[in-house]
């Protein structure tokens, strides 16, 4: 069965869908199973509007499955961090230094819809929504869902099958057990809520639409993406339990709590009190597991590594799975038994970059964008990117604008940050620095890391 | 020589630089000689800025290059035509129905610019500037360049030639000669030139920025296309000689003839006489020839099948060239000759079907889009497209919306036309026509022809 014709895949959320998509391309008969109904169908837009931002791993990924053109109209170019600190104006901050460096603010549902359909044009592929997944014999190649519509089980037997079921991921759960694998998950003690900031009557932006809003408060953090209606989706990250935490506000101190600590958004949320009572609090967390592959079966996205969302890595992360697993069939000419093993190998070690790095930025966001140092070394860094192109890379570029294995960039962050951190020693202008011993230093000890482009 | 490692690419226009980068990506040496200079290095922007519209074959191309990360900061989105009559209010057509049916204004020299860039990031590619083609020889594999920098002449032997360069292609004047094949120059009777309407003070744009403007006259047309710097490059096409054409407009009487004929647009242009007395008078033409390959060289783009910008296809028909090219390359293992020949077999048809397209769409441009009975056939061919999804598609939309081949479009558009015209026979509402008589002939007259999307 390392040739199978057929791909079952749980799950047609983001990764599982664009997966299909690939699939069909690949001239397989794909069926697709999901616990929730088809988003196609109801009403989507009486709901919240998530987005999220879409990075040139993501791009690369849509653009290899031919998808881009529907991609288009869905974007909106976050070009900064504006950073609304309390008493003083915003103030922009360029995530790259060139005209293509920028991130794309994408509406999940828009994204999830529009893959969907894409993968249902092949007359090869179905979707069966309402599915929910009770049983899976690995051993016997056999699912068993619950058509949630009519109420009835109903057995699958698979050829291959692959888990895209998310963080919490039940063909996770059935792989580690049937292989002895090992999973933990990670939670991080702080939660989210989204909230909204409306467009203005006119349908326009009330704050700058091309960039993403952060206001850090040191523990905790708000933060505010654009949507194409004018409206920016709202997320706050707090602690669950504590001084400044979702166990202390609730609908009757919400208002005075963000008029105290975030005036400049609160006067922007009429809904505040109603959207802070109605909308769930999201817990966040980083899941490891190993192994990803097991008999004709395997995991991946969020169900082989789920991350916390504070690079904007989760999508990006899982889109480019599809690309690298197609890349692979490729390779071992459709052989999955193959392909499915080098892809857990290559893969996990860039997993584990990634959810390191985004565990790491939560207090990049919510602190350390508003330290002197920090902001320092960004100057430095695009300085250095400037004279020593395709040498030194700032690490949220290589993460963000590049195709760079998430396990390089992670390696070469270290060092350059500690050269970095050498050059600015007793500096007060990021600039005036000693060039030739940053050339020596970056010669030195970046160029026998493997820099794959 | 059926697998050369070298290519030899003569012209680094639009044509030549994608096809440079999909070469790179196949693992070929790839060098690159261009008559000018280097457009990034002279001052461009003191110079016109010539805009193009990007549609989906273009995209789809850009894509599979893995380009579209670099090409999104240049797009501005363009819904449809803004129409300007005289003594009324611009009136808005828009060119699909569906969120991703729009077509993207985007600058000729950044877009060149970027892929330039992105050829030469890969060691195996090199541009050879200023080098004028003076000299082909197709029995021995030998060019002959002058390179204009330093005045002497240089030459190079080839494993595979390929010439993208452009409407006067040098390299297919001698194919042809060489191969006694057949080539045709149908020059339009009118000529076109480019003009300006500037930003507003704060960089606005002062008519809406999401259409393709177009001041219809009969006769001859004004349209304007969006740049990001909110200027619109406006082109004025007209008569050579004539009553009104540009034999009979000059600097002295070109500021009246705009206040009487395009009244609201010359209000927008405060640099007019002087913009039409330095700007050059262009020639418009239509280059059929056959065959495109010979020995071990080929031409493709405008070199092979220049066409009248009347469809916005020009652009986006010689990148299809270099995505079809490559699909060729991967079904024959690479293999130039069956490769070339199967291309130059499967395309030809095409190139004459959207040649053809776009001169008719010049008369569609100036004239019938005010038309009745072209703006009836337009709404109800967007509700027939709708009720029968992938059996009937408006042919504009074949053309700027899908990859159906170009032949097919004019296959199935002249048949379309035919039953929307029975249909809307004696009609004033033009969605209250006999649907089931529709699906009928539809199915009837449109099931037999191939639709391969």
């Amino acid at each position: 069965m390392s040739k199978p014709k057929h791909i079952t895949i749980v799950g047609a959320g983001l990764v599982g869908s664009l997966l299909a998509v690939y699939l069909n391309r690949r001239g397989y008969k794909v069926s697709v199973f999901e616990k929730r109904a088809d988003m196609r169908k109801s009403n989507v837009s009486a709901g919240r509007s998530i987005n999220l931002a879409l990075a040139q791993r993501g791009i690369h990924a849509l653009e290899q499955a031919g998808l881009m053109n529907d991609v288009l109209p869905l974007l909106i170019p976050m070009k900064g961090r504006m950073l609304h600190e309390i008493g003083s104006q915003p103030e922009f901050f360029p995530y790259g230094q060139r005209e293509h460096e920028v991130i794309y603010s994408v509406s999940r549902g828009g994204l999830n819809n529009m893959m969907m359909t894409a993968a249902e044009s092949n007359s090869d592929t179905e979707f069966f929504f309402e599915h929910e997944l009770v049983d899976v014999d690995l051993k016997n190649d056999h699912l068993k869902f619950v058509d949630l519509g009519v109420g009835k089980e109903r057995s699958v037997s698979f050829d291959f099958l692959i888990g895209a079921d998310g963080g919490g991921s039940q063909v996770r759960s059935e792989l580690m057990e049937a292989c002895g694998g090992k999973c933990s998950a990670e939670m991080l003690d702080h939660d989210y809520k989204e909230l909204e900031i409306p467009a203005d009557k006119d349908g326009g932006f009330l704050i700058d639409k091309n960039s993403l809003h952060i206001w850090p408060r040191g523990g905790f953090m708000l933060i505010a993406l654009p949507n194409l209606d004018g409206s920016f989706t709202v997320t706050l990250f707090m602690p669950t339990r504590g001084e400044t935490s979702f166990e202390q506000i609730s609908k009757n101190n919400v208002a005075s709590f963000f008029e105290e600590v975030f005036p400049s958004a609160a006067k922007l949320m009429p809904e505040l009190e109603t959207d802070f009572c109605l909308n769930p609090t999201g817990d966040l967390g980083t899941i490891r597991c190993y192994p990803w592959v097991h008999d004709n079966a395997m995991i991946l996205g969020d169900a082989a590594h789920a991350i916390v969302p504070f690079h904007g890595q989760g999508m990006n992360c899982g889109f480019e799975d599809c690309a690298k697993l197609d890349r692979l069939l490729n390779e071992f000419d459709d052989d999955w038994t193959r392909a499915a093993d080098e892809f857990q190998k290559t893969r996990k070690p860039n997993a584990d970059a990634i959810a390191d790095m985004a565990l790491e930025n939560y207090v990049i966001m919510r602190d350390s964008v508003s330290d002197d140092l920090f902001q320092k070394k960004k100057v430095l860094g695009f300085e250095l990117e400037r004279r020593f192109p395709r040498r030194f890379i700032p690490r949220y570029s290589m993460v963000m604008f590049h195709d760079i294995p998430y396990h390089d960039a992670i390696q070469r962050g270290l060092i350059q940050d500690e050269i970095m951190s050498g050059l600015l020693k007793g500096k007060d202008d990021p600039l005036d620095v000693d060039y030739e011993a940053a050339e020596t230093l970056i010669v030195e000890k970046l160029s026998e890391l493997t820099f794959a482009f």
